[in-house]
Protein backbone atom coordinates (compact mmCIF):
# COMPACT_ATOMS: atom_id res chain seq x y z
CA UNK A 1 0.00 0.00 0.00
CA UNK A 2 0.85 3.51 -0.68
CA UNK A 3 0.74 6.87 1.44
CA UNK A 4 1.02 10.10 0.46
CA UNK A 5 0.40 13.01 1.90
CA UNK A 6 0.85 16.87 1.58
CA UNK A 7 -0.30 20.30 3.17
CA UNK A 8 -1.54 23.31 1.17
CA UNK A 9 -1.34 26.76 2.99
CA UNK A 10 -3.99 29.42 2.59
CA UNK A 11 -4.23 33.30 3.67
CA UNK A 12 -7.58 34.92 1.93
CA UNK A 13 -8.11 38.57 1.53
CA UNK A 14 -11.40 38.52 2.93
CA UNK A 15 -13.38 36.86 5.89
CA UNK A 16 -15.68 34.61 3.48
CA UNK A 17 -13.61 33.02 0.68
CA UNK A 18 -14.25 30.30 -2.25
CA UNK A 19 -10.89 28.66 -3.63
CA UNK A 20 -10.87 26.08 -6.38
CA UNK A 21 -7.99 23.94 -5.58
CA UNK A 22 -9.00 21.12 -7.88
CA UNK A 23 -5.09 21.80 -9.30
CA UNK A 24 -3.29 21.43 -6.51
CA UNK A 25 -5.20 18.20 -5.78
CA UNK A 26 -4.79 16.45 -8.98
CA UNK A 27 -0.82 17.27 -8.47
CA UNK A 28 -0.89 15.24 -5.18
CA UNK A 29 -3.16 12.31 -6.97
CA UNK A 30 0.10 12.35 -9.48
CA UNK A 31 2.78 12.72 -6.96
CA UNK A 32 1.56 9.87 -5.16
CA UNK A 33 1.72 7.34 -7.57
CA UNK A 34 -1.39 5.93 -6.46
CA UNK A 35 -3.75 4.47 -9.67
CA UNK A 36 -6.36 3.09 -7.41
CA UNK A 37 -7.31 4.29 -4.06
CA UNK A 38 -8.96 6.92 -1.94
CA UNK A 39 -8.10 10.32 -2.02
CA UNK A 40 -9.52 12.63 1.52
CA UNK A 41 -8.88 16.60 1.07
CA UNK A 42 -10.12 18.27 4.56
CA UNK A 43 -9.74 21.42 6.21
CA UNK A 44 -7.48 21.14 9.22
CA UNK A 45 -8.84 24.12 11.21
CA UNK A 46 -12.74 24.23 12.46
CA UNK A 47 -14.14 27.67 11.06
CA UNK A 48 -13.20 26.27 7.16
CA UNK A 49 -14.58 23.72 5.06
CA UNK A 50 -13.40 21.31 2.33
CA UNK A 51 -15.86 20.78 -0.51
CA UNK A 52 -17.54 19.48 -3.88
CA UNK A 53 -19.63 21.34 -5.89
CA UNK A 54 -19.57 23.84 -8.98
CA UNK A 55 -16.77 26.44 -10.50
CA UNK A 56 -19.61 29.54 -10.86
CA UNK A 57 -18.82 32.80 -9.43
CA UNK A 58 -23.13 33.65 -9.28
CA UNK A 59 -23.46 29.84 -7.35
CA UNK A 60 -20.41 31.08 -4.69
CA UNK A 61 -22.41 34.55 -3.98
CA UNK A 62 -25.81 32.33 -3.54
CA UNK A 63 -23.40 29.97 -1.12
CA UNK A 64 -21.73 32.97 0.57
CA UNK A 65 -25.87 34.73 1.26
CA UNK A 66 -27.12 30.95 1.80
CA UNK A 67 -24.91 30.91 4.74
CA UNK A 68 -24.75 34.75 6.21
CA UNK A 69 -28.66 33.72 6.06
CA UNK A 70 -28.52 30.74 8.53
CA UNK A 71 -25.45 31.77 10.74
CA UNK A 72 -25.21 35.94 10.34
CA UNK A 73 -21.40 37.05 11.13
CA UNK A 74 -23.30 40.25 13.15
CA UNK A 75 -24.46 40.62 15.69
CA UNK A 76 -21.26 38.60 17.03
CA UNK A 77 -22.96 38.69 20.25
CA UNK A 78 -25.35 36.64 19.13
CA UNK A 79 -22.95 33.21 19.66
CA UNK A 80 -22.09 32.34 23.56
CA UNK A 81 -18.80 31.19 21.18
CA UNK A 82 -17.46 34.58 20.97
CA UNK A 83 -17.91 35.54 24.85
CA UNK A 84 -14.33 33.72 24.81
CA UNK A 85 -13.46 37.20 23.18
CA UNK A 86 -13.59 35.43 19.40
CA UNK A 87 -15.65 36.44 16.86
CA UNK A 88 -16.10 33.80 15.00
CA UNK A 89 -18.70 31.68 16.35
CA UNK A 90 -20.86 32.35 13.23
CA UNK A 91 -17.67 30.35 11.23
CA UNK A 92 -17.89 27.60 13.14
CA UNK A 93 -21.43 27.04 12.06
CA UNK A 94 -21.11 27.90 8.27
CA UNK A 95 -18.73 24.96 8.63
CA UNK A 96 -20.70 22.33 9.58
CA UNK A 97 -23.28 23.05 7.08
CA UNK A 98 -20.34 23.14 4.51
CA UNK A 99 -18.65 20.21 5.90
CA UNK A 100 -15.06 19.34 7.02
CA UNK A 101 -13.68 17.14 4.30
CA UNK A 102 -14.69 15.24 0.88
CA UNK A 103 -13.02 11.43 -0.38
CA UNK A 104 -12.79 11.13 -3.90
CA UNK A 105 -12.01 8.06 -5.42
CA UNK A 106 -8.93 7.58 -7.38
CA UNK A 107 -9.01 5.57 -10.50
CA UNK A 108 -6.12 4.57 -13.44
CA UNK A 109 -4.38 7.67 -11.59
CA UNK A 110 -6.80 10.34 -11.78
CA UNK A 111 -9.51 11.92 -9.73
CA UNK A 112 -12.63 9.74 -10.38
CA UNK A 113 -15.29 12.64 -10.92
CA UNK A 114 -17.82 13.44 -12.88
CA UNK A 115 -18.25 16.06 -15.24
CA UNK A 116 -18.48 19.73 -13.01
CA UNK A 117 -17.07 18.64 -9.89
CA UNK A 118 -14.14 20.64 -8.42
CA UNK A 119 -13.03 21.00 -5.35
CA UNK A 120 -13.18 24.09 -3.28
CA UNK A 121 -11.55 25.29 0.59
CA UNK A 122 -13.86 27.09 1.75
CA UNK A 123 -12.90 30.09 4.46
CA UNK A 124 -15.56 31.30 7.01
CA UNK A 125 -12.56 33.07 9.12
CA UNK A 126 -10.09 34.19 6.66
CA UNK A 127 -7.10 36.92 6.83
CA UNK A 128 -5.04 34.12 8.76
CA UNK A 129 -3.11 31.34 7.40
CA UNK A 130 -4.79 28.11 7.87
CA UNK A 131 -4.20 25.06 6.16
CA UNK A 132 -5.70 22.20 4.22
CA UNK A 133 -4.19 18.56 4.26
CA UNK A 134 -4.61 15.94 1.59
CA UNK A 135 -3.66 12.48 2.19
CA UNK A 136 -3.92 9.48 0.13
CA UNK A 137 -3.66 5.98 0.35
CA UNK A 138 -4.00 3.09 -2.13
CA UNK A 139 -1.61 1.42 -4.83
CA UNK B 1 -4.84 -4.54 -2.02
CA UNK B 2 -8.17 -5.12 -3.99
CA UNK B 3 -9.75 -2.33 -5.81
CA UNK B 4 -13.72 -2.11 -7.12
CA UNK B 5 -15.30 0.11 -9.14
CA UNK B 6 -19.21 1.07 -10.28
CA UNK B 7 -21.24 3.57 -11.42
CA UNK B 8 -25.13 3.89 -10.72
CA UNK B 9 -26.89 5.22 -13.29
CA UNK B 10 -30.63 7.30 -12.47
CA UNK B 11 -33.15 9.11 -14.34
CA UNK B 12 -36.28 10.56 -11.56
CA UNK B 13 -39.44 11.39 -12.58
CA UNK B 14 -39.24 13.66 -10.21
CA UNK B 15 -37.62 17.15 -9.47
CA UNK B 16 -36.57 16.07 -6.10
CA UNK B 17 -36.56 12.34 -5.31
CA UNK B 18 -34.71 9.81 -2.46
CA UNK B 19 -33.87 6.47 -3.64
CA UNK B 20 -32.63 3.60 -1.79
CA UNK B 21 -29.24 2.04 -3.56
CA UNK B 22 -28.55 -0.24 -0.54
CA UNK B 23 -29.03 -2.88 -2.76
CA UNK B 24 -27.17 -1.74 -5.32
CA UNK B 25 -24.51 -1.20 -2.82
CA UNK B 26 -24.69 -4.76 -0.82
CA UNK B 27 -24.31 -6.04 -4.51
CA UNK B 28 -20.99 -3.67 -5.17
CA UNK B 29 -19.42 -4.76 -2.20
CA UNK B 30 -19.97 -9.00 -3.00
CA UNK B 31 -18.56 -8.06 -6.19
CA UNK B 32 -15.37 -6.47 -4.95
CA UNK B 33 -14.47 -9.43 -3.10
CA UNK B 34 -13.23 -7.26 -0.30
CA UNK B 35 -13.50 -8.38 3.23
CA UNK B 36 -12.20 -5.57 5.60
CA UNK B 37 -11.85 -2.23 4.26
CA UNK B 38 -13.57 0.95 3.12
CA UNK B 39 -17.09 2.09 0.84
CA UNK B 40 -17.33 4.95 -0.85
CA UNK B 41 -20.35 6.26 -2.55
CA UNK B 42 -20.91 9.58 -3.76
CA UNK B 43 -22.87 12.08 -6.05
CA UNK B 44 -21.03 12.25 -9.61
CA UNK B 45 -22.93 15.53 -10.19
CA UNK B 46 -23.26 18.54 -7.86
CA UNK B 47 -27.00 19.21 -7.20
CA UNK B 48 -27.99 15.32 -5.98
CA UNK B 49 -26.15 14.25 -2.36
CA UNK B 50 -25.24 10.35 -1.46
CA UNK B 51 -26.54 10.19 2.33
CA UNK B 52 -27.56 7.83 4.86
CA UNK B 53 -30.76 7.67 7.16
CA UNK B 54 -34.05 6.12 7.96
CA UNK B 55 -35.96 4.36 5.39
CA UNK B 56 -39.70 5.79 5.84
CA UNK B 57 -41.88 7.92 3.36
CA UNK B 58 -42.55 10.39 5.97
CA UNK B 59 -39.11 11.26 6.87
CA UNK B 60 -38.59 11.87 3.42
CA UNK B 61 -41.05 14.20 2.96
CA UNK B 62 -39.88 15.86 6.10
CA UNK B 63 -36.23 16.05 4.39
CA UNK B 64 -38.23 17.95 1.02
CA UNK B 65 -40.05 20.52 3.00
CA UNK B 66 -37.17 21.15 5.25
CA UNK B 67 -34.80 21.77 2.06
CA UNK B 68 -37.54 23.32 0.11
CA UNK B 69 -37.50 25.86 3.21
CA UNK B 70 -34.13 26.78 3.52
CA UNK B 71 -33.52 27.02 0.09
CA UNK B 72 -36.44 27.01 -2.35
CA UNK B 73 -36.58 26.15 -5.96
CA UNK B 74 -39.14 29.84 -6.86
CA UNK B 75 -38.81 32.13 -7.37
CA UNK B 76 -35.76 31.32 -9.71
CA UNK B 77 -34.85 34.83 -9.63
CA UNK B 78 -33.57 34.44 -6.16
CA UNK B 79 -30.39 32.66 -7.28
CA UNK B 80 -27.56 34.44 -9.10
CA UNK B 81 -26.26 30.79 -10.18
CA UNK B 82 -29.60 31.01 -12.15
CA UNK B 83 -28.80 34.22 -14.51
CA UNK B 84 -26.12 31.55 -16.20
CA UNK B 85 -29.56 30.15 -17.30
CA UNK B 86 -30.02 27.54 -15.03
CA UNK B 87 -32.83 27.03 -12.78
CA UNK B 88 -31.30 24.92 -10.66
CA UNK B 89 -29.17 27.12 -7.95
CA UNK B 90 -31.38 25.64 -5.12
CA UNK B 91 -30.22 22.02 -5.91
CA UNK B 92 -26.45 22.81 -5.13
CA UNK B 93 -27.52 24.31 -2.06
CA UNK B 94 -29.78 21.54 -0.99
CA UNK B 95 -27.53 19.25 -1.97
CA UNK B 96 -24.62 21.04 -0.05
CA UNK B 97 -26.84 20.57 3.07
CA UNK B 98 -27.12 16.56 2.87
CA UNK B 99 -24.31 15.78 1.79
CA UNK B 100 -21.85 14.37 -1.33
CA UNK B 101 -21.20 11.45 -0.49
CA UNK B 102 -20.83 8.79 2.44
CA UNK B 103 -17.87 6.59 3.63
CA UNK B 104 -19.08 2.97 5.28
CA UNK B 105 -17.10 0.69 6.46
CA UNK B 106 -16.50 -2.99 5.08
CA UNK B 107 -16.22 -5.97 8.02
CA UNK B 108 -16.47 -9.65 7.04
CA UNK B 109 -17.77 -8.71 3.04
CA UNK B 110 -20.39 -6.52 4.28
CA UNK B 111 -21.58 -2.86 5.16
CA UNK B 112 -20.73 -2.63 8.79
CA UNK B 113 -24.45 -0.48 9.21
CA UNK B 114 -26.36 -0.15 12.47
CA UNK B 115 -29.74 -1.33 12.45
CA UNK B 116 -31.32 1.10 10.76
CA UNK B 117 -28.52 2.71 8.50
CA UNK B 118 -29.81 2.82 4.38
CA UNK B 119 -28.00 4.24 1.72
CA UNK B 120 -30.10 6.95 -0.53
CA UNK B 121 -29.42 8.78 -3.76
CA UNK B 122 -30.91 12.10 -3.15
CA UNK B 123 -32.06 14.04 -6.31
CA UNK B 124 -32.68 17.88 -6.36
CA UNK B 125 -32.71 18.73 -10.27
CA UNK B 126 -33.40 15.49 -11.67
CA UNK B 127 -35.49 14.18 -14.43
CA UNK B 128 -32.20 13.94 -16.78
CA UNK B 129 -29.47 10.94 -16.37
CA UNK B 130 -26.99 11.32 -13.80
CA UNK B 131 -24.54 8.82 -11.82
CA UNK B 132 -23.66 7.55 -8.10
CA UNK B 133 -19.89 6.35 -7.86
CA UNK B 134 -18.98 3.11 -5.94
CA UNK B 135 -15.54 2.88 -5.00
CA UNK B 136 -14.56 -0.11 -2.76
CA UNK B 137 -11.24 -0.57 -1.72
CA UNK B 138 -9.36 -2.91 1.13
CA UNK B 139 -8.48 -6.32 1.24
CA UNK C 1 -2.88 -4.30 4.81
CA UNK C 2 -4.09 -3.84 8.31
CA UNK C 3 -7.49 -3.28 9.93
CA UNK C 4 -9.59 -2.07 13.06
CA UNK C 5 -12.60 -2.09 14.07
CA UNK C 6 -14.13 -0.92 17.14
CA UNK C 7 -17.90 0.34 18.31
CA UNK C 8 -18.30 2.86 21.22
CA UNK C 9 -21.34 2.93 23.04
CA UNK C 10 -23.21 5.81 24.66
CA UNK C 11 -26.36 6.74 26.40
CA UNK C 12 -26.49 10.41 27.34
CA UNK C 13 -28.53 12.02 29.94
CA UNK C 14 -29.86 14.47 27.52
CA UNK C 15 -31.85 14.20 24.54
CA UNK C 16 -28.94 16.57 22.69
CA UNK C 17 -25.88 15.90 24.12
CA UNK C 18 -22.17 16.48 21.89
CA UNK C 19 -19.15 14.15 23.49
CA UNK C 20 -15.62 14.54 22.84
CA UNK C 21 -14.68 10.98 21.70
CA UNK C 22 -10.97 11.84 20.62
CA UNK C 23 -9.12 10.17 23.27
CA UNK C 24 -11.36 6.63 22.41
CA UNK C 25 -10.80 7.37 18.44
CA UNK C 26 -6.32 7.81 19.45
CA UNK C 27 -6.79 4.65 21.60
CA UNK C 28 -8.17 2.95 18.41
CA UNK C 29 -5.29 3.93 16.15
CA UNK C 30 -2.86 3.04 18.65
CA UNK C 31 -4.30 -0.92 19.13
CA UNK C 32 -4.77 -1.18 15.14
CA UNK C 33 -1.03 -0.51 15.00
CA UNK C 34 -1.40 1.29 12.03
CA UNK C 35 0.80 3.98 10.70
CA UNK C 36 -0.11 5.56 7.24
CA UNK C 37 -4.13 4.98 6.58
CA UNK C 38 -7.36 6.15 7.21
CA UNK C 39 -9.68 6.20 10.39
CA UNK C 40 -13.85 6.12 9.30
CA UNK C 41 -15.77 7.65 12.69
CA UNK C 42 -19.04 7.28 12.11
CA UNK C 43 -22.81 7.21 14.50
CA UNK C 44 -24.27 3.94 13.84
CA UNK C 45 -28.10 5.47 14.25
CA UNK C 46 -29.51 8.07 12.35
CA UNK C 47 -30.16 10.43 14.72
CA UNK C 48 -27.25 10.69 15.80
CA UNK C 49 -23.78 12.53 14.37
CA UNK C 50 -20.07 12.25 14.48
CA UNK C 51 -17.97 15.39 13.56
CA UNK C 52 -15.06 17.48 14.23
CA UNK C 53 -15.03 21.22 16.01
CA UNK C 54 -14.12 23.23 18.84
CA UNK C 55 -14.27 21.60 22.17
CA UNK C 56 -15.81 24.72 23.38
CA UNK C 57 -19.32 24.55 25.62
CA UNK C 58 -19.92 28.03 24.74
CA UNK C 59 -19.60 26.83 20.87
CA UNK C 60 -21.94 23.89 21.77
CA UNK C 61 -24.89 25.90 23.27
CA UNK C 62 -24.54 27.59 20.03
CA UNK C 63 -24.83 24.09 17.95
CA UNK C 64 -27.70 23.61 20.04
CA UNK C 65 -29.88 26.95 19.83
CA UNK C 66 -28.30 26.73 15.73
CA UNK C 67 -30.39 23.18 15.03
CA UNK C 68 -33.13 24.16 17.49
CA UNK C 69 -34.25 27.00 14.96
CA UNK C 70 -33.66 25.25 11.81
CA UNK C 71 -35.51 21.86 13.07
CA UNK C 72 -37.32 22.56 16.24
CA UNK C 73 -38.27 19.20 18.43
CA UNK C 74 -41.87 20.58 18.96
CA UNK C 75 -44.60 20.65 18.09
CA UNK C 76 -43.67 16.99 17.46
CA UNK C 77 -46.96 17.25 15.14
CA UNK C 78 -44.85 19.37 12.38
CA UNK C 79 -42.92 16.26 11.26
CA UNK C 80 -44.26 13.70 9.24
CA UNK C 81 -41.96 10.98 10.63
CA UNK C 82 -43.57 11.15 13.73
CA UNK C 83 -47.03 10.10 12.47
CA UNK C 84 -44.63 6.23 12.72
CA UNK C 85 -45.04 6.63 16.31
CA UNK C 86 -42.17 8.51 16.65
CA UNK C 87 -41.28 11.98 18.36
CA UNK C 88 -37.40 12.33 16.70
CA UNK C 89 -38.07 13.44 13.26
CA UNK C 90 -36.67 16.65 14.44
CA UNK C 91 -33.27 14.31 15.30
CA UNK C 92 -33.08 13.24 11.82
CA UNK C 93 -32.71 16.61 10.21
CA UNK C 94 -30.43 17.40 12.71
CA UNK C 95 -28.14 14.63 11.84
CA UNK C 96 -28.39 15.81 8.31
CA UNK C 97 -26.84 19.16 8.84
CA UNK C 98 -24.27 17.98 11.36
CA UNK C 99 -22.95 15.08 9.29
CA UNK C 100 -22.88 10.98 9.87
CA UNK C 101 -19.50 10.67 9.97
CA UNK C 102 -15.92 12.24 9.51
CA UNK C 103 -12.87 10.50 8.42
CA UNK C 104 -9.18 11.43 9.42
CA UNK C 105 -6.37 10.79 8.26
CA UNK C 106 -3.59 8.78 10.16
CA UNK C 107 0.06 9.63 9.94
CA UNK C 108 3.10 8.08 11.57
CA UNK C 109 0.46 6.19 13.69
CA UNK C 110 -1.70 9.01 15.24
CA UNK C 111 -4.57 11.23 14.03
CA UNK C 112 -3.15 14.39 11.72
CA UNK C 113 -4.78 17.05 12.86
CA UNK C 114 -5.11 20.74 12.94
CA UNK C 115 -4.52 22.59 16.04
CA UNK C 116 -8.00 22.57 17.45
CA UNK C 117 -9.72 19.45 16.01
CA UNK C 118 -11.49 17.34 17.87
CA UNK C 119 -14.26 14.34 17.39
CA UNK C 120 -17.60 14.66 18.77
CA UNK C 121 -20.57 12.46 19.13
CA UNK C 122 -23.22 14.78 18.07
CA UNK C 123 -26.89 13.10 20.20
CA UNK C 124 -30.26 14.33 19.06
CA UNK C 125 -32.07 11.64 20.27
CA UNK C 126 -30.53 10.27 23.49
CA UNK C 127 -31.60 8.31 26.74
CA UNK C 128 -31.33 5.25 24.88
CA UNK C 129 -28.25 3.00 24.09
CA UNK C 130 -26.88 3.87 20.67
CA UNK C 131 -23.66 3.38 19.00
CA UNK C 132 -20.36 4.80 17.21
CA UNK C 133 -18.03 2.56 15.03
CA UNK C 134 -14.36 2.86 14.56
CA UNK C 135 -12.65 1.17 11.00
CA UNK C 136 -8.81 1.99 10.50
CA UNK C 137 -7.62 0.75 7.45
CA UNK C 138 -3.84 1.29 6.63
CA UNK C 139 -0.63 -0.26 6.99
Amino acid sequence: MRSYREELWFQTANRLEFINITPQVESAVRKSGVREGLCLVNAMHITASVFINDDEPGLHRDFARFLEGLAPHQPTSAYEHNKTGEDNGDAHLKRQVMGREVVVAVTDGKLDFGPWEQIFYGEFDGRRRKRVLIKIIGE
